[in-house]
């Protein structure tokens, strides 16, 4: 058993633990940049935690109404770039703390008058000193590689700043159950990997609230798999790569039910036309019906929080499609924990 | 010789008819948004038009000091949310201006207060009836399925724009010239694909301002010669997707000289270390010397200004593999012109 196991089996535990303990920085921090009445929301991050701010972006834009910018960190790094700032609110995300473009961000964004928020795991890391505020993912140390339990943690704090920044209320209490109901599918998952062992090239397609996570498997199994995998919202889908998919490339969607369900229907009914493979994580009995193989989360779960029960799962079949494949998903070749990009 | 061809020659020509017949029109325009006092900057963009609009990201972003946003059309067409946009300029992209759910944001986005601009290369369409401003592509129709001219055009106006909201001068009125000089390479392109025949994946780096043009030669693969191209900044590829090259994927470069060359170097010689095969697009001599192919162009490109005249030997690339792979560009499998996603 691998610690990226392990450490996807902590979910549900390092969530609640997260809820309890900084529910009312958050709270607090929320309170006072309403006050402030900032006009745009800068995320800056790389590898997972940016597949966590692209989740992000989707959920804070669409419940706060404020504008949302994944920030591009060499902007600032290699071409120094001044940014006027005022009232921007700017959030670092990193489970280490020490990626070093993205403190160099941070740094530029708080003397160019930003509010600065780091989302990390480490309290005593670079980033925590240099941001405003520090949103601690109580996680522990994550021993694997493949970010798992920070990946989900980052997530979970985009939905408290939401619910603080918005009118609209997030029953974000509630996803900690979920997590853990999501786990219940590990022997199902298990057993189905087998099915995918010699799969080299894979499409995934995610929309809205679950595009982030069509990136974050796609690099989960490109680290831990070596499968080539692309990934594109399914809106994106249509441009052109869907020639790739008649060269016999399985497509992995995020389907929940909600305002991309239509989409991904549509989707599935050109793969199968195509005589394609798909692989759904659903909550719909249509969408499961159409597709080649389909792992069925409960149908109560709201569109809004499916991105975490969702894509515990997709972490689960990488995990398990690494061993099956004969990889040690904790070790990757040719990675560290700590990249320290500039 | 397909149209995909000629329209890559097509560039210079078109390049400096935009520029004679847009140039006052830009220069009111920005000398009202500078009066207006925007605070942001949206682009709104799908496929290569996106790719236009990831570059103009960077040159606005650094020339101007106004944070930028790449709009995600979601938010606005499937969760029909309503972004705060006072003091934002929005920008679509769309060479038809018929992409349904670009007009839906663009609407959307006036509606919110926003001041809206078309870039189009279609004078009568849906985009051009709804903003603001319509900036126009003089590049007559574009018929190959593969956008080339009309993607350079949209560049150029990102390059006018820049020079109008911004202090600092940009020389646009060479790059006509520039791409001139690009298109020397055509017979050396020709030659150079015989060695990449057989070549079914390969990861295209770039970064900062040559970002964009890594995701548009990765579209352009995929969608006319049917290679699996991953694109990453060559800062992201550290994070994970190293492992891919072990594989023997041939990595392809866009790498100048100016800020991103350090980064280009120490990239090549990780490649080199793993054995991999590299081929840059390059104006810097040490760069060529530790490639395994290189495409040279003048030195005396200047880093801003090359994004134009280092995409077009790469357009060209995609043209004749294209075609070295029995393959015809200007029709590819499962893909029409105009893509109306909603």
């Amino acid at each position: 058993m691998s610690l990226m196991l392990d450490e996807i089996s902590e979910q549900p535990e390092v969530l609640e633990k997260t809820i309890q303990a900084e529910r009312l920085k958050v709270e607090r921090v929320g309170k006072f940049l309403c006050e402030k009445d900032i006009d745009l929301i800068v995320l800056v991050a790389r590898g997972s935690s940016d597949n966590a701010a692209l989740f992000g972006r989707y959920l804070l834009e669409i419940t706060t109404g404020i504008p949302v910018s994944l920030a591009a960190p060499s902007v600032y790094t290699l071409y120094a770039a001044k940014l006027k700032l005022n009232r921007t609110l700017v959030v670092g995300v990193s489970q280490s703390g020490e990626g070093a473009d993205i403190n160099q961000v941070l740094e530029s964004a708080k003397n160019s008058g930003a509010f600065t928020i780091a989302i990390t795991n480490e309290v005593e890391s670079s980033m925590a000193k240099i941001a405003d505020e520090t949103l601690l993912i109580h996680a522990g140390r994550e021993k694997s590689v493949a970010a798992t339990k920070t990946y989900t943690g980052q997530m979970l704090f985009f939905y408290m700043l939401a619910n603080a920044l918005s009118d609209k209320k997030i029953a974000f209490d509630i996803i900690p159950n979920l997590a853990a109901q999501a786990l219940k599918l590990k022997n199902e998952i298990k057993n189905l990997v087998e099915r995918y062992v010699f799969m080299e090239n894979c499409v995934v397609v995610g929309r809205g609230m679950n595009y982030g996570n069509s990136y974050e498997l796609a690099l989960k199994l490109m680290e831990t798999c070596y499968v080539v995998a692309e990934r594109f919202s399914s809106a994106d889908f249509f441009h052109g790569p869907l020639a790739l998919v008649e060269r016999r490339f399985p497509v992995i969607l995020f389907a929940p039910q909600g305002a991309t369900r239509n989409g991904s229907i549509d989707l599935l009914k050109r793969l199968m036309e195509l005589n394609a493979d798909s692989f759904s994580i659903t909550n719909d009995d249509e969408i499961a019906r159409l597709s080649s193989r389909a792992l069925r989360l409960p149908k109560h779960i709201d569109e809004f929080l499916s991105p975490i029960p969702f894509v515990i799962p997709a972490q689960l079949f990488a995990a398990f499609l690494s061993e099956a494949k004969g990889i040690n998903p904790d070790a990757p070749r040719s990675l560290t924990k700590v990249t320290r990009t500039v």
